[in-house]
C-alpha cells in the first residue's frame, strides 16, 4: 500500500527530474561541477530501543546508507525530532548521544537541527528526521536502469535480522539468544567497491521490503529478468526459525545494514574481494543473476528445484519496522 | 523551554562548527568553491489547514525562508511526511498540492522524500519535516556576529498575523474580519536586498518567539544593544485587538513571512527602497537601531516614552504553532 501510495499520490505531486530517478535519493549538480546526492528518511521506528541498536544510531545510519547507495561519500547530516510531551530526558539524551555516536563513526557531521513538541497522545515518544548530503567523487552511473543482462548480484550478509529483532522485541518473544539488528553503516562498503575500480551498476540496502522488494524494483527499472537460489541466500537459524514461527519470509524482511551491488559477471571476484574486506560486508556472496529483458520478474530457485515468482508484498509486512 | 532544551541538550550533544553558528542554517563549501546553505524544519501546526495556509505551504515556505535568512538562493528541497493511520486521503492530496504549488511559486523542487505511516493516536494527522539546500551567490557573511553598532533594524511587515491566525482558528474566536496568517516566502525580498548592494549584517524571519525572541538572539549573539521604538512596530488593528483581548504580546507572536535585515545605517533608505519593491514586503519600515556592545539588551522604547527590556519568553507562548 505505501508503494501504491507512494507511486499513486506523492511521486506525481511532486513530479520533476530528479524524483523521477526512483532511486534513495537525488543526484543533482550544485554547481562546480560537482555532483551531490541529497536524501530524506524519517524515523518512527517501536521500540526505540532494541537489541543492536536505537532510533537514533538507525536514523543516521538510514540516510547515510542511502547517499552511499547513491554512490555517494556522505558529508552533512540534518536532524529533525518530534519529541512528545513527557518523553524522559534520560531518553531524549540516550536518543541524542546515539545520534552524536554513529555520525562520529561515519565521519559526517550532524550541522543543522530543529526540535518540535507535541501534545501527549499525538506523537509516540519520539520522531527522528534526517537529511543527508553527500558527494560523488567518480563517474559511474549507479542506478537501477543501468542494470543490464549477465550482471550478477552480490549480498553483503545474512538477511532478515533487523526486522526480526524489532518484532521479537515489540511482541516479547523469547529466542534461544537474543537476535540483534544488522543496524550498521554501509559507506565503506560502498567505498571498497569503488576503489577497487569494478563496474557499479546498482547498489541498493535492505530496508522496508526486504531483499524481495529490492530485487523487484530492479527488475521493474532495468526491465531485467532477475534469478536468485534460494541456497545461497544467507539467513542465520535464529533468524530462519523466528520466520517459521510468525510465518514470515526472510527476504520480505527489513534490514538496517545490509545490501546489494549488481555488477558485471567479469567484476563478481574483485568485486566481493573487496566487499569482504570490510567489516560491515565480511560474509559477502554471490546470489544470484540478471537475465534477458522483457519478463520483468524476479525467479527464486528453490533448494528443491522449483521456480517461484518473488513479488513485492501489498501491505506493509511489519509497520514501524524503521 | 526550547531554547533550554536546544542550549543545554541538544546543540552540546552534536556539537560542531557549523551547528554553532547558532543561524537559521549551516553554511559550508560542498566542493567546487562554492558555498551553499542546509537547513531543516518539522512542522506540527494544529489545525492543518488555517486562514492564509496549511502545513503544506508552511513546510516549503519555512524552509525557503531559512535559506533565504543564511543569504542562500534555495534550489531544492526534501519532504518527510509522518501519517497518522486513517488520515483522509483527500487532506493527504489537499496538503501534497499545496507544497507543490509553494515549490513552484519560489522556484525549488522536491527532490527526494519519505513517507511513514504510525498506528492511530501515535500521530496527529500528518506531520512534515523539509530540509532545504540553497547556493549562496555573493561574498557578504551575514550571521548576527556581523551586526555593530550604528547598524538599523528593518522589518518587512507587520507583527503577529500568523500566530493569532493559527490560535483564531484554534479556539473557535470570532474576530470581525478573519485574520490571516503572513505565511510567505521571503526569498524574493532577501534577492531583492543582495541586489540592492547594500551591506547586509543579519537577516532572520520571525518565527516561534517573534521579533522579540529574534532581537534578543542578535543582542547577545553580536554582543550590542537593539532599541527598538514601539510607535514603529507595525501591528494590525485586528491582531492588536486580539492580543490585548488574549494577553499576549504582539513581539512574542510568531509570523511566517515576515523578517528583519540589519544593515549599516547609511543603507537604510536603499535597503528599504529594495524591500519595498517586493510584494511579500512592501510595507517595509524602520524599526530600530544597534547600540554599543556590553548590555547585549533589547530596549523597547514605549509611546508613552519609557523604556522597557524585552526578553524571550521561558516557555512556549503558542506550542504547535508551525
Amino acid at each position: 500500500m505505501m508503494h501504491r501510495l507512494l507511486g499513486d499520490v506523492i511521486l506525481p505531486a511532486f513530479e520533476n527530474e530528479f524524483l523521477n530517478q526512483n532511486h534513495d535519493g537525488a543526484v543533482m549538480e550544485l554547481g562546480g561541477g560537482v555532483r551531490h546526492a541529497f536524501t530524506t528518511d524519517s524515523y518512527v521506528v517501536k521500540p526505540r530501543f532494541f537489541s543492536g541498536g536505537d532510533i537514533g544510531c538507525l536514523a543516521v545510519y538510514g540516510t547515510v546508507n542511502d547517499l552511499a547507495m547513491c554512490g555517494a561519500r556522505p558529508l552533512y547530516l540534518s536532524a529533525g525530532l518530534i519529541l512528545e510531551e513527557g518523553l524522559p530526558m534520560e531518553e531524549l539524551e540516550a536518543v541524542l548521544a546515539s545520534m552524536r555516536a554513529a555520525a562520529d563513526r561515519v565521519g559526517v557531521s550532524i550541522v543543522t537541527g530543529d526540535t518540535k513538541v507535541v501534545d501527549r497522545g499525538h506523537g509516540d515518544g519520539v520522531f527522528v528526521n534526517t537529511a543527508g548530503i553527500g558527494v560523488i567523487e567518480h563517474r559511474q552511473t549507479i542506478s537501477p536502469k543501468a542494470v543490464r543482462e549477465g550482471d550478477v548480484i552480490l549480498l553483503s550478509g545474512d538477511i532478515g535480522r533487523h526486522g526480526i529483532a524489532i518484532l521479537a522485541e515489540r511482541e516479547g518473544l523469547e529466542f534461544e539468544s537474543s537476535i540483534v539488528s544488522d543496524c550498521a553503516p554501509l559507506h565503506g562498503v560502498v567505498q571498497a567497491l569503488l576503489d577497487s575500480g569494478v563496474e557499479l551498476h546498482c547498489l541498493r540496502d535492505l530496508t522496508r521490503g526486504g531483499l524481495a522488494s529490492s530485487l523487484k524494483e530492479i527488475a521493474v527499472d532495468s526491465g531485467c529478468e532477475v534469478t536468485v537460489r534460494e541456497s545461497d541466500l544467507p539467513v542465520t537459524d535464529d533468524v530462519r526459525g523466528a520466520c517459521e514461527l510468525l510465518g514470515l519470509d526472510p527476504m520480505h524482511v527489513a534490514n538496517e545494514g545490509t545490501m546489494i551491488a549488481v555488477v558485471p559477471e567479469a567484476d563478481a571476484e574483485k568485486a566481493l574481494a573487496a566487499m569482504r574486506g570490510v567489516p560491515e560486508s565480511a560474509d559477502s556472496v554471490l546470489i544470484g543473476t540478471v537475465g534477458g529483458t522483457g519478463s520483468r520478474k524476479v525467479l527464486l530457485e528453490s533448494t528443491l528445484g522449483t521456480t517461484r515468482i518473488v513479488d513485492m508484498l501489498a501491505g506493509e509486512q511489519l509497520p514501524r519496522i524503521c
